[in-house]
């Protein structure tokens, strides 16, 4: 079985539920069937979204450093637990020497396996913004919807104020809407393309329109790993 | 802020469960509060609870290499997600650079400062025969009461058949009937003295008669990283 090096600490949180997915979706009887993965929780790592749009300075040199380090532990496949940052995928890439899996185009691969053709995105002004899944997703024919700008707010407030600050005080309804708007607009499933969303979505109980990318991100990485998947989940 | 390396991989579940607790024990409003982590989810460590009564190889080597993999990639301080790994934990501690907080003794020295005087103790047969709470108590003039053979047999079956393996199908009754006996016995607390029995025992809510000694080692791994300690959670 191959190494797993999780490039994290964006959010913390996000790390640990990669993490926990990757675990969840290996068939494992004991400890010792499980994938060895290194972490790097890299909490040093510049806002993705404020670099994006130039207030901020870039994550680069840190999202190197964590790859590095992980290649160093013995990782022989990469993964990283934000979407946003995979606007700096081909920077990142270019200074490593193992392969490091790409979590928007896992995510729209599934998609398009599943033969959707309209998709709404739920994710950062820096991820909506710089295309990171617009892109992705057009690579392979789907069409893009988004919410609407006061939704769009919202989503930002739930990312930062709330799941990033340790909050869930929050209200269900207000997610809902944000759905049934997307879903208004002709989407046939909605990514929840920042990882800090499957955790606040989570509360509203399994609904077959969200795709969760950290899940496909699991999926894949336990797949090239070369372990057991574990089809019962998700 | 110090860096914290995990040792992990005893089991892969309580290592996401220990980080999650370090998490969420810390006060931050963005991701650059929170502390920068290390784990290394090495699950090529040999079955502790084996090798304490000579039926498997030490996890002694591969310990060791995990905690210098840590200090290699910049840990300031280390833990360990198992209670029984604890055994070992003068063999390790020995051919390591930087600090390994001890879990039991976190535990028992918190358990004192409540006034505690007789404790039950949940392990695996390992933690049990190797005394490593019962030392830890005795030190602190705590007295120490386990369930009955029956009861222990199923607390191991908890550990390696439902937890270990990802199965969930135990009947809560089972949990409950255990943590009675021992409170028959005396117990005043009741130390889940596996990492795996946390996750086993969250099913039955908030019981304040319960111990987490991962929950206490991720207070005392934030405390000692110099982070902000979030005194609303546990």
């Amino acid at each position: 079985m191959k190494k797993i090096g999780i490039i994290g600490g964006m959010g913390p949180k996000a790390t640990c539920d990669l993490m926990q997915k990757i675990i969840m979706s290996t068939d494992a009887q004991n400890d010792q069937d499980h994938i060895h993965v290194f972490v790097d929780c890299n909490t040093n790592i510049p806002d993705r979204t404020k670099a994006i749009f130039g207030q901020g300075e870039s994550p680069v040199p840190e999202l190197i450093k964590s790859g590095k380090r992980l290649q160093s532990m013995g990782a022989d496949l990469l993964v990283m637990s934000c979407n946003t940052a995979h606007y700096f995928y081909d920077e990142l890439v270019e200074c490593l020497d193992i392969p490091l899996l790409n979590m928007p185009d896992e995510t729209t691969i599934y998609l398009k396996d599943m033969g959707v053709k309209k998709v709404g995105v739920l994710a950062t002004d820096g991820t909506i913004e710089s295309g990171v899944y617009q892109k992705a997703l057009k690579k392979q024919g789907i069409n893009t919807v988004y919410p609407s700008s006061e939704n769009q707010k919202f989503i930002i407030e739930l990312i930062y104020d709330y799941i990033k600050s340790g909050r869930d005080d929050y209200e269900d309804s207000r997610l809902r809407d944000i759905l049934d708007e997307l879903k208004e607009k002709g989407a046939e499933k909605i990514i929840l393309g920042c990882t800090e969303l499957p955790i606040a979505f989570e509360r509203l109980g399994v609904n077959e329109d969200l795709v969760d990318p950290t899940l496909i991100l699991a999926y894949s990485a336990v797949y090239f790993a070369g372990a057991k998947l574990n089809v019962k989940v998700g």
